[in-house]
């Protein structure tokens, strides 16, 4: 049988670029060795993905789903997994072969952990992001009922969510040290070895965490593209032609192969006008027929990759392999 | 085995409500009985609630994807299967065992289909949408080339889809018309006894139209309740609340349980401030414990429903059936 290419995918089709994909892999690998990173399984969510990521020295991976964390653990890559997120039912991730941490910002979620079997937590902090976490002067007392409650309390982790996507890498930097104060501060209420922080767009600027949960910098997308950061592009939607009229075209790949949360996709030489279902409306230039292949690039990889069933991992126009999305769903 | 409640539910989950359901399925089929309506099946993706809509006497089905056509007929519901859409590659069609039609609009989709082993066909005209379909005046010359082909030509297919979501009813009656006097000039030069148009925004005001195309009627959203029509809205995501800070409340329901092109989702008596990949941030009023749940209802059904593996039929708080969303992907 002959090499697959391209031209064999159907359409829409989610791809890899492998050689973007190396290169993302090795310059972080460089930057962050080791347990220094703990990639996020969350924008990729692909066991196969993360096996490359293993392979590159980061065997302690963050996730955002209890089904995330099933996913990674029956594919042995349970060596230190952290949930990321509060669960108000931990029984799940307490029948895990797997090393589990899981977030907690409230006794109820302490609470649920105990109960769920699960062993260790790390305290969540709430560093200007408003979403979970506790507010730092709580984290001692917080870590405190963990310990009564028997579990083991690795540290904090504090997410500058508010941060990671700001243009100005001055203004990141500031702003991701200011989260950072708050988050060591809780820390030496807390303690236990672990300060777990950041994102790709802080990933070369946080120096105070001891572990960066970046997800992203492993496909990236328009969005994260826009700051400048040392990782390439390597996630793509394929799309064909199907119709063609006077000043713009319409291909295959609309908002339910697209994250649209932060607007539109890309398609190179060519203006977006909307999305649809299942349709983009765009003006090439130059002109394109029906039948042609294109590139759509996603504004946001994270929903995007969570439409699709599989990926494919390609060399020029040789599709290496193909990858299940096998960590969607909760 | 006791039955299952809302409570045993897993967390992100869509619920249907079942009286809302039933209440939709009997308005349209009162309104547009039989054949008047061809049901969009994108909108729900389920061949479960396929079979609802059959037992309402409507028996031929509209679909956005060759995977939805797929399903169909293998659910027993492949009658009369419409392809609203142009496919480049149309062997799949054509191996379906089902009475299947798929939209052209080129030489090269028409050419498609009689290669793919597809028999009819409509033909798709642009009535304004900058989407596929071609200009109304070379309807007549497709059609030829397509018996020419020795495709059967059953009509012609107009989507007003720039007309659907118009807030003023007089407005998208008027524009409707205007759509549809473009599609009768198309469908006078093509032939044939279908003309198939319209959604669930122009169900009862697009009179020229011999068959109605509405899929979100039956579940409806945020967007379409703004226009006043008939139906309920039926389908919502059950969340869990996570974490609560001062001031507002974290749910597990993020934006890969939710379309979000339409914008953010809503929940009653609370502010939405933002969603996140697996969160919710709102402030509610009045103040919730963690472990509570709410009601998230979607802004836009049809890219919603495509990040769930399943549906809960749910009367009260007693789950009736769960149903496969196995019209997914492509």
């Amino acid at each position: 049988m002959s090499a697959r290419t391209l031209d064999d995918l159907q359409t829409p089709a989610l791809v890899v670029d492998a050689d973007s994909l190396d290169h993302n892999l090795a310059t972080m690998a460089a930057a962050l060795p080791g347990p220094r990173m703990r990639p996020h399984v969350k924008a990729h969510k692909c066991t196969a993905l993360a096996r490359r990521q293993a392979a590159h020295g980061h065997r302690t991976f963050t996730c955002a789903t209890i089904r995330e964390m099933e996913g990674m653990a029956a594919a042995g890559l349970g060596e230190d997994l952290l949930l990321a997120n509060e669960v108000t039912d931990a029984r799940r991730l307490g029948r895990l072969d797997a090393r589990v941490t899981v977030a907690v910002d409230s006794a109820a979620t302490i609470d649920a952990a105990a109960a769920g079997g699960v062993r260790e937590v790390l305290i969540d902090v709430n560093v200007g992001l408003p979403r979970c976490g506790c507010m730092p002067d709580d984290a001692g007392r917080l870590a405190d009922y963990a310990r009564r409650k028997g579990l083991g309390v690795r540290g904090v982790m504090g997410y500058e969510g508010h941060v990671v996507g700001l243009d100005d890498r001055a203004t990141r930097a500031r702003l991701c040290e200011d989260s950072m104060q708050l988050l060591l501060a809780a820390h030496r209420a807390v303690g236990g070895g672990v300060v777990s922080a950041g994102g790709t767009g802080t990933f070369d600027c946080n120096r105070w965490a001891t572990e960066i949960q970046a997800g992203s910098y492993v496909l990236m997308d328009t969005a994260y593209a826009k700051l400048g950061l040392p990782f390439r592009q390597a996630l793509s939607v394929l799309a064909t032609v199907i119709s063609v009229s006077a000043g713009y075209a319409v291909a295959d790949c609309g908002l339910k192969a697209l994250g649209m949360d932060h607007g539109n996709p890309t398609v190179q030489g060519a203006t977006v006008w909307f999305c649809s279902d299942e349709h983009i409306t765009f003006a090439p230039e130059p002109p394109l027929r029906v039948g042609d292949r294109i590139r759509v690039w996603p504004a946001h990889i994270d929903p995007t990759v969570a439409y699709h069933a599989e990926m494919h991992l390609v060399a020029g126009t040789t599709v290496q392999e193909t990858w299940p999305v096998d960590l969607r769903g909760w």
